[in-house]
């Protein structure tokens, strides 16, 4: 991409490091953001800047906020008693996009992970363990992902937490609403069939 | 998106915008970005306003470029009696990628479009034309898309340049290298048929 000159090419090269954005994506971004108004260009700029400079670690839950505490933890209306225990602030998102789960989360940044290096000091769970001396929690949820990873953190978890007599709980495994059988992964299905409630 | 702080809405909102980022990438960008390292993001968005506002069209051919010609026009081995209309430097771009097409370009920025109201004087014509006082130009390849509006600003700059003698080529139609003929539909096998040559 030479022959557009170097500042395309710089563009189009720190582009291409997001994540999911190849050489083409990061190209039609490029040529994008130059048939935009320069305005628009230095407002998402600042954004980029602005966002990174000011965001940091809510001090309860360890999402992502721009002030001390995050909206959900600073929220009165919020189940207090009930922490959901996720492995990255897209994981709360998506939970926040049911709009039916009402109560706190704490997000580890990570899962253990033995092949990775990943121990369970490199991931907020000292921090969890804190939060258990200064709040009142009744019920913790551990909604980690379903890969190994997940199932293992979420074993560590609970091996912690059951033997204090906290009421400890995992998110179901199983058919995705709207998935076909036959198109299910074997493991999935055990864990459906496992899984199984009267109707 | 609130509960993570007006900063990251912000972000995400902006990220939005750009062609082919829909809600969810949009997100999964703006957790990237904040994940980076300050200086990254810096770099990230200088790289945005500088390529903005040191980029302009080439004096000659309209192509993106931060100098006053591009790479291509200042370049004496290329061939100066070819000029390849395409109607973007996107296309421009992918035609370099060939490495075989050694001749100059003129990039129209659009195609005639009347059901978008786009007519041939918003598209750089008026500047193609007047190449032909200032260039020794023995050959003009069309290259539009093969689009209702690409197929129609062929047509209009062939009966401009036709009568006053130009060679006017169009480049050819037919079924990708790799395709399925099951797959391919029966406009562009008629094109294919039409365009047989003898082997």
């Amino acid at each position: 991409m030479e022959y557009f000159g170097g500042q395309i090419t710089k563009l189009i090269e720190q582009l291409s490091r997001l994540p999911g954005v190849g050489a083409k994506t990061a190209q039609r971004l490029a040529f994008h953001i130059i048939s935009m108004p320069e305005e628009q260009t230095e407002i998402l700029s600042k954004a980029i800047v602005d966002a990174k400079r000011n965001t940091h670690y809510c001090t309860k839950c360890h999402t992502l906020t721009d002030g001390d505490l995050c909206f959900i933890c600073k929220n009165p209306k919020r189940d207090s008693s009930t922490i959901m225990v996720v492995e990255n602030p897209r994981d709360m998102a998506a939970y926040e996009r049911t709009q039916k789960y009402k109560g706190l989360y704490h997000v580890l940044h990570g899962a253990i992970s033995p092949m990775l290096g990943i121990g369970p000091s490199e991931i907020k769970l000292k921090e969890l363990i804190q939060r258990f001396q200064n709040e009142d929690i009744k019920e913790v949820i551990i909604s980690t992902s379903s890969t190994l990873e997940g199932e293992t953190t979420a074993m560590y978890i609970s091996k912690l937490l059951k033997p204090i007599g906290m009421k400890v709980t995992r998110i179901a495994s199983g058919v995705p609403v709207g998935g076909d059988i036959e198109y299910i992964d074997e493991v999935t299905l055990l864990r459906a069939l496992e899984g199984r409630t009267e109707i």
